[in-house]
């Protein structure tokens, strides 16, 4: 079970944006040549972040993303929904109602492996929603420096 | 990002072998007219979790699969990395030291975003660690009871 790399991308790209507040919007070709990626894969991952309301697209030769809403506004679960989607990484398939083991079976309540799936889901989607892009930011406050720092070196 | 459907496949497979454990071994035959599911497909699944130690595997015509030990000691987060694999959902390519962003940096502590990742990563781990095969089997004794019956009508 593995996440695409885009979530990495994603999130490095919000807290970026939110230290770069003051010259954004940033052009794609700049937040692609500032992790080294591939500008049009890191294209696609940040317009599903503006789909999902957390980056602003604006268009044009000076236009590019910025923040959508205040860093302290953006869970890191909502990015990660953003890109990876909604559903449970477990799927209940109910086999335990099918064949030969499920005759004269009654299954009003829900599957006890599938509660139990879903609970340590929710244990993963509480944390990931209890800390924001602002939490990052706060985190790595030098980086937020060099960041700024090196945005103004950069060639336009 | 999914789960492959082997992880319930396993589950439920180790909860009827728990309850099956004075008829073990059982053949892939029977497990997969259990369940309604493709024998060949099933067999890997179970191969796999007889090399990680939750299964013995009985050769021969009478062979199967039986427990390979008490299910008090078979955890779920045992049957989920025996199927899904050890590695992480989320993995860091550390792309925070790479490109224009990375100059003049300074990266000898883990990243916060992949620390963070960890955190909810582990929440999701100890759910599944705290919770065994004996637990589900007791959550659902009337599926015990059941499946003692429908196995003993079951055709040679």
């Amino acid at each position: 079970m593995q996440m695409g790399e885009g979530v990495e991308w994603g999130l490095h790209c919000c807290v970026t944006l939110g230290w770069l507040n003051d010259e954004a919007p940033v052009s794609i070709r700049r937040l692609a040549a500032w992790f080294d990626l591939p500008p049009e894969y890191l294209k696609k991952r940040l317009q599903a972040l503006a789909k999902a309301g957390i980056l602003h697209s604006t268009p044009g030769a000076r236009g590019g993303f910025s923040l959508a809403r205040p860093p302290e506004r953006i869970t890191m679960m909502d990015v990660v929904t953003a890109l990876e989607g909604p559903a449970e990484a477990f799927r209940c398939t109910e086999i335990r109602q099918r064949g030969a083991g499920a005759e004269g079976g009654r299954f009003g309540r829900p599957c006890g492996i599938s509660a139990a799936m879903r609970r340590a889901e929710l244990a993963w989607r509480r944390e990931l929603a209890g800390r924001t892009i602002a939490d990052l930011m706060a985190d790595s406050a030098p980086a937020g420096e060099r960041t700024r720092r090196n945005y103004a070196r950069l060639p336009g």
